[in-house]
């Protein structure tokens, strides 16, 4: 199916135990040298400080090949940046962030996946659904239809798989018949929480269960904050629905933020201690408010546009359908031909983006129903065809 | 009591009553050539046409020395621009709007008050608490407790007297003992709404009730909306509390905005279609989000300073209390005295810096703990006065 050498694959799965993510100075070892001499270089030691002290403790565990075995047997695989489903443009988000400064933006070095959808095409047009595990009502019945209309207009609910908001946000995209995506913090087998081994069943069948840590990882703490940075940035926007003050749902926004992620949150009674920290987020400007699936995804289709969060008025009837778009995202609009498909590649070359940014502003044209995905790559859509022939 | 002439008296009872406010022409007629003078052009017919347009009716008749018997009789007075405890500087803020081509920005002719408090005082620390009559229990609460919290501060808290939100708020001001200010679209002594006849009682034994109508005017649709723009321009901010999408106190948050008051929503439930207006004011960025009388009290405080509610972060403990203040503010703090107490007249020509700006200026030092209000004036508050020493 694939052309990625086994040997490859042996060697990222190699790296992703040899130290516990984000492993910045493996991460640019890997880089620098790739990851068949990157994984020789460490089993022998020969590696900058850095590296060895990421890397020492782990160095002669080598379970690569069990690993895979172990996945295989439950139907899942490990994706690795050579793979054609690898999520390269998310993942393109780490530089800039990791250029800033921020210790944690280290992209991981691969990514084992159970479940039948491609990784890049449940990435391309998510949402983060995120929130407290110790949810209200309220909160669940927000979640839950959140989830089933976002999956209803065709996105991708990303989410932790955890109590509460988590749990609720992916059952409302499974009832809607939608792929749902979760990212986990131990391994895609470790059925946790328990009590969602169910659910989790149900994700896999026609979703994604996401995980860095190999098969039989147990959860640990420091896994669902690294963890956290993966459904911020495989996803276009993160939804926070109920986040008491301190809770792991603000630092999955946090790093959205960080990683330029759109951050939304839902309002909740301010006598709710559970929604706390989402009017903070609000008030404080850290988060757009949101009240439903039609908001989330205006909001997400303003994305890269100016925001216009601040000034927004409700949109104008006689407002063209290009309004807003920046001139990279105009120009990607003109290359679209109303009829033939053509891929992301193509269209680079045609309005002279670069690819990553074409690769970024097609969903974003997409949900404003501007460009229509086919097999074949990406057209104009047919109301935007209309709209621009009227011009 | 007062140096106004009788004479200014009657004519302003007469003018409030020939026109129904908001009458702009009326208003220019009046500032060009005074009340008693302006009442008799009236009289005589002898306005331009727009003048006209709006007192030909009435013009014929006077009831002014019957309304002032009748104020008189209930405990009320006609409070008139020329007397002291006209509040000049809130209405200041019309003159800019009106500029902007606001048509009901108009300041009234003269104000009936009914209650013991100076009318400049209620409004020199006001926040309007203001919302829906169809109020939730969860509205209900929350208004209640904001009036209690603010007038624990030393807030007045301004509003509407109607049922719903504005009688919880005004209620918990009251529970709290603080003064608090109603403004009505109608007489002061018509008692509306019915079931509120008890809590204007109230209102009145502290506080102040006021309105731009004579006694005896019945409550109109049209009232209620001239009404909000005074409830707006008597507080230094307007907090909603609950409103729908087309609720009455979104008018009054219109109004504030306008004037140049800034505007506060407390957000709920996204379920609640008693919260959809607030909750729609905070994600247009028309409404700052609140969650209770400390942020209140710490936005406002901010009035006039950047607002930084994009921006904004937990304040920094280690930051001055100066910080934010802009360049004309400072000079205000700069001017104020640690002992001695000076008033706004003396900080005005101390700090080089406009009357009514000193005058707006001041409150705000004050809710930051900057300036102290005595008896015979402004002083530095005792710990702004260290903070200042040590720098």
């Amino acid at each position: 199916m694939t052309a990625v050498p086994p040997a490859v694959r042996l060697a990222r799965a190699y790296l992703l135990r040899v130290a516990e993510p984000p492993a910045p100075a493996l991460a640019e070892l890997v880089a620098g040298h790739g990851p068949v001499r990157g994984a020789a270089l460490v089993r022998e030691g020969r590696v900058p400080p850095a590296v060895l002290a990421e890397t020492e403790a782990r160095s002669g565990v080598d379970r690569a090949a069990a690993d895979l075995l172990a996945a295989e047997a439950l139907g899942a695989r490990l994706v690795v940046p050579e793979d054609e489903e690898w999520p390269a443009w998310p993942f393109a988000a780490f530089w800039p962030a990791a250029a800033r400064g921020v210790d944690w933006a280290v992209p991981p070095l691969g990514l084992w996946v159970r479940g039948p959808a491609r990784l890049d095409e449940l990435s391309q047009s998510a949402v983060a659904v995120v929130g407290s595990r110790a949810s209200t009502p309220y909160g669940d019945h927000v979640a839950s239809e959140l989830g089933y209309e976002l999956a209803e207009r065709g996105v991708t609910v990303a989410s932790g798989a955890a109590y509460g908001i988590d749990g609720a946000a992916h059952r409302g995209a499974l009832a809607a018949g939608g792929p749902t995506l979760a990212v986990l913090g131990c391994g895609v087998d470790y059925g946790y929480p328990s009590g969602h081994a169910g659910l989790l069943r149900r994700i896999a069948e026609d979703g994604a269960i996401v995980s860095e840590y190999a098969p039989g990882t147990p959860p640990a703490r420091h896994r669902f904050l690294v963890r956290n940075r993966l459904i911020a940035v495989l996803s276009e926007g993160t939804v926070v629905v109920e986040a008491g003050a301190r809770s792991g749902a603000r630092n999955t926004a946090a790093a959205a933020a960080q990683l330029g992620r759109l951050v939304m949150a839902v309002p909740g009674p301010v006598t709710s201690a559970t929604s706390h920290g989402c009017n903070l987020m609000i008030r404080n400007g850290d988060a757009v408010l949101v009240d439903g699936a039609a908001q989330v995804v205006e909001t997400v289709g303003r994305l890269g546009a100016d925001l216009g969060a601040e000034t927004g008025r409700p949109v104008d009837e006689s407002a063209r359908p290009t309004d807003g778009l920046d001139p990279e995202q105009l120009r990607v609009h003109e290359a679209l031909r109303p009829r033939a498909a053509h891929g992301a590649d193509w269209l680079a070359k045609e309005a002279g983006v670069p690819l990553d940014r074409v690769r970024a502003v097609l969903p974003m044209l997409e949900h404003r129903g501007l460009a229509q995905r086919c097999p074949a790559g990406w057209r104009l859509a047919p109301t935007a065809a209309r709209g621009r022939r009227e011009r």
